[in-house]
């Protein structure tokens, strides 16, 4: 969900979609997240903007950042954004379209509430702390790819097991440590695994330094539930680059892109083109959250 | 290994160390590669930097890049760069060290020959496609990440083969499309797969589209070693961000980012330490290929 426009659950990402509605409904209820505040943008350097979202949501400070964020730019080629003290509650593909549908390349990446946990750990260390990246197309919509860095979000976890639904062995671990298929045990004893092994523990790492360390926010390890346990989205980071493509000799960028010939957005448009025809469809399942 | 410092097999790397020296001579030998080129540096924008590498290896182009990158970031807060028609025969910590010794935070990613295939292709599509993040850490070594976005590098899959060794299923697949543990079956049918499923597939996307779309390179699927069958580097590109975590009120980043208790970079450490005392050592496996 991303404001009023609910792009997420048009896109079909349910996990991100009406669902996420409760939640966010009992995060602002819990006070922990401001929903009325006033993000304060502070362009550091030309190519580098700090964000202090001040508590409240991303999409808002994001939203406000982007003339800021086009200057840039048009300027200096490039915009950095360190963005801080901003709770993220949706997938990143709805961050970087403002920027792939003017022509522009965007690398996005968020740290996340203590939700994944790794090998040999004693509590939940990291984030999901997704990685998206956009890029124009000749011909086409833009391509976003969008994955979270654990093996499964969060949100499929909590469908799967409100649902009944076993996941694949290699999710995570259960009770002691073992492989478990049931989504139930693995959040009752942490949560998903970074993709992947190892390197993609090393990505969720790069994530943390990027949204969490580079821009001041918190990091996974850090967020505290306790006051506020209602609250289901973390205060966490985020970081943003911004690339425009045909600067220097470079404009064949978007034909060069269509020589790539695997679109991983092409579900979501799909998804969206259906919508704009039929509307949303809501499940029993999801109806029950609202009861 | 990186011009005459051999920091890549100081560190421990052995597959990008004294292994790889036969295919750089091979290499330059073929006509492939302009050991005399003389990199061209266009800074088209305050923040952007484009380089031509005009066909020679990355590292001197980057090398010659340095100055204009560190006074680009003093500057405008970050660079980005772009790196075209370069070839790339090493591991990526190096290139970031220049930066990270100089308390900066960087990124860099390059694409590779055709030596990477996903399931139900016909021939290899991306290369490995490599990640190095880097960044200081407060009374420490920089950390320095570093990975392929296949299961294995194509290095280490070839010194497998050569030392008969098996490999893990899932590394690849052999004859029709099955699960093999034999490297010299899977390197007889195309080479590794991205590593972590579809998730490592769209990462060696991004890599592509930042390496080869975005800086006018030429990408993985692209590159033809028919005129040259004794060269083993492919000419591609090169993409690398360089950022100032100083800047604007976040001087604590290094003590911060200290609080991640995970170092990527301690074995290459502790490898770079005893080569310092001890030299290289050579094995009889990588004397024979010098024969």
């Amino acid at each position: 969900m991303t404001g009023s426009r609910f792009v997420c659950e048009i896109d079909g990402s349910h996990s991100h979609g009406v669902f996420r509605v409760p939640g966010c409904r009992a995060s602002l209820r819990s006070g922990a997240i401001d929903a009325g505040a006033e993000p304060v943008l502070d362009r550091v350097a030309p190519a580098l903007l700090r964000v202090d979202a001040c508590g409240g949501y991303a999409q808002p400070a994001l939203a406000r950042a982007v003339p800021t964020i086009r200057d840039m730019v048009a300027e200096t080629g490039t915009a950095t954004v360190a963005l801080r003290d901003s709770h993220h509650f949706s997938a990143l593909w709805p961050d970087l379209e403002p920027f792939t549908d003017a022509g522009l390349v965007a690398l996005t990446v968020v740290s996340g509430g203590p939700t994944v946990t790794v090998r040999g750990a004693s509590r939940n260390v990291f984030g999901t702390n997704p990685i998206a990246f956009g890029f124009p197309l000749a011909g086409a919509r833009p391509v976003i790819l969008d994955l979270a860095t654990s093996t499964m979000s969060n949100g499929d976890l909590r469908i799967a097991s409100n649902e009944g639904r076993k996941v694949p062995v290699g999710t995570s671990l259960g009770r002691d440590g073992r492989d478990t298929d049931d989504p139930a045990e693995i959040l009752a004893h942490g949560g998903a695994l970074p993709f992947g092994g190892h390197k993609g523990m090393a990505l969720s790492l790069m994530v943390e330094v990027l949204a969490s360390a580079l821009t001041g926010g918190a990091f996974s390890h850090e967020m505290d539930f306790a006051a506020h346990p209602d609250n289901q989205t973390p205060k966490t980071g985020q970081f943003l680059l911004v690339v425009d493509p045909a600067r220097g000799g470079n404009a064949g960028f978007a034909e060069r892109a269509a020589g790539v010939d695997r679109l991983p957005s092409d579900r979501r448009y799909r998804h969206r083109d259906a919508a704009a025809e039929r509307g949303i469809p809501v499940t029993d399942g999801i109806r029950a959250l609202f009861a």
